[in-house]
């Protein structure tokens, strides 16, 4: 098992990674400073992992809720259910929820753990390779609105992230490969070395390779956690962890949360951000040729879905949350590992982006 | 103008008190840092003050959402309402939301801006006695749940609390009468001579003389801000102004919020505090007396609604935050100008107190 934490002073807490983690007795509750849990899970996690977790949380009182599936659940409404559960069940403030599952079901219970009584404790249990690299580390909660993702949250870290690898034996393909889209991003914003070894692994990674998966998993969330550390609330640094984000989450806006998996906008949206360096002459023609080679050997989508226009990709990269006083503001690569957020970038060039995938 | 500040570190903003504030052309652009705005009222204020607030904010690009008036309308479906507002008119992260109105709006809007992108700002500009001394004062917001109130909610300083006292001509008396219980409130939890005051100046508070009301609202805030300051997010001496809300939380849940008052909700609470205080002897009856006597002066109820059983009353109180492992915790008085919150009371003595209302 690996452990290290993400440093944020009285708010630190451990990262936990390994294989068999939710065999262990007690993994849960010894992270936990009450005496009951809530585990928030969806119908497809819950089957193959509730008794797991409930197993993990020792002798604390344990209750749970399955949501549905699906990142279009990933919604105010959802998330009254976890709130009319734990008043039903008269859960106080001491109480911890359990977010057992990928980034939906992480996102909205943390979110129900910021707000809850202004605030309880929760622990994130990822199940899936995007949440273990990515969104189960950092504190970002909160639901998407239907004119734009993840509108509506909180920062709010948990006790504590446990990992347990063994989880991703039971992920179904596609939503693994959208995993590694992420695992990629922080090789290109932040560790070009992390970038050179995935080039080189990447067939290992994909076939399910324990060590090259475990170092992948932890190398991402070491990079993650470190730019986390130096800026908790996103007051500059931390946003490059969204590079090819404002593109993606545009596209999956378009899509009314049915369409692409987050990872999979993520992946076109690199590649857009990519050229728009290249157009402007921050990164080589053959650095966007190595990453539009990589992604395309996990299999995963480098131009935006063709049943969407141009115009409306635009339109709608505008709501971005970076945005400021109505200019879009993007991550751009200054070469692979180093990004930076900027509105320092031509427009015209953007919509020559736009326009030659089409 | 009466200006001092919530003394919160990097989070301190002042307070504003006086008559005709809002008529002074920048009084609310001056303390903010972006340069657009929504403000958030409802239909018994807009009419009223929405144009002085609007010219209040000199030269900034103000929008306006004017939603239902009520408690009743204090849900995660009138939150809503702001997000789509918001979204649909592209609000970015540099916005300041304002919160035009009672403690309704203040505690919907707060909560608004605090989840909004994951927090924007937002500026208190409270119009009714109970919001100007209490509700606007400290950062905490939220909505209320079906099976709870406030149980849905967040931490989140304003940047700045607009007080105009001029506002208050135009409440109802019945409303203007709830603000006063908040008011005897603070004597009777942290200041023995405030409340002796009141009980000399009563009749010029409901009078609306100037003076006294200044006064009167100049001192709630004062003491607020002072226990604010010293427990941001309750971890305990806050709690203390929770005094009587658990009984008045729980009758107004009872009531579904379409009944009495918050304030006269809360005054009958702090009968009750008080009356188990004296059967638990910390308290004096005659103590008990005056307490009673100065609520009556205001015309504010003292005993739980008739159509009430009390142990309706009983349960409903068991979801209180306050509440620990299944425990009721309340804030309860050591003597007038003291009160502490404790789960060292005698059940079958509160039982006592809430047979001996009927």
């Amino acid at each position: 098992m690996k452990t290290f934490d993400v440093e944020l002073g009285e708010r630190s807490y451990p990262i936990l990674i390994g294989a068999d983690l939710l065999t262990e007795g007690r993994m849960l509750s010894c992270h936990m400073r009450g005496l009951r849990a809530l585990v928030v899970t969806n119908e497809k996690v819950a089957p193959l992992y509730l008794d797991k977790a409930l197993g993990a949380l020792g002798d604390v009182s344990a209750d749970h809720l399955v949501l549905a599936d699906g990142e279009q659940f990933k919604t105010l409404d959802t998330l009254k259910l976890i709130f009319d559960r734990l008043l039903a069940l008269k859960h106080d403030r001491t109480t911890t929820l359990i977010a057992l599952g990928g980034g939906v079901v992480g996102d909205m219970t943390g979110f129900a753990a910021a707000c809850y009584q202004r605030g309880v404790d929760f622990i994130q249990v990822p199940t899936t390779l995007l949440a273990q690299v990515d969104s189960s580390v950092g504190g970002k909660t909160g639901v998407n609105h239907p004119l734009g993702k993840n509108m509506i949250g909180a920062f709010h870290q948990p006790r504590c992230v446990v990992a347990d690898t063994t989880t991703l034996a039971t992920l179904p393909l596609r939503q693994f490969r959208a995993g590694i889209a992420e695992i990629i991003k922080y090789g290109l914003i932040a560790d070009p070395e992390f970038f050179a070894w995935l080039e080189r692994n990447i067939d290992a990674v994909i076939g399910l390779d324990q060590n090259a998966l475990v170092y992948a998993i932890e190398r991402s969330c070491r990079l993650k956690a470190s730019i986390v550390s130096a800026d908790e609330r996103e007051g500059g640094l931390r946003a490059i962890l969204n590079f090819g984000h404002t593109f993606g989450h545009a596209i999956e806006t378009a899509q009314a949360y049915t369409g692409w998996l987050h990872g999979e906008a993520v992946a076109v949206g690199m590649v857009m951000a990519a050229q728009l360096s290249a157009r402007m002459k921050w990164l080589e023609d053959a650095d966007v040729r190595r990453i539009v080679g990589l992604l395309e050997r996990v299999g995963l989508p480098v131009t935006f879905p063709p049943e969407m226009s141009g115009s409306d990709l635009i339109e709608r990269m505008s709501v971005d949350k970076k945005a400021m006083n109505g200019i879009i503001r993007l991550v751009l690569l200054r070469q692979i590992g180093r990004a930076d957020l900027t509105a320092d970038y031509d427009s015209e060039q953007l919509e020559k982006v736009v326009a030659a995938q089409r």
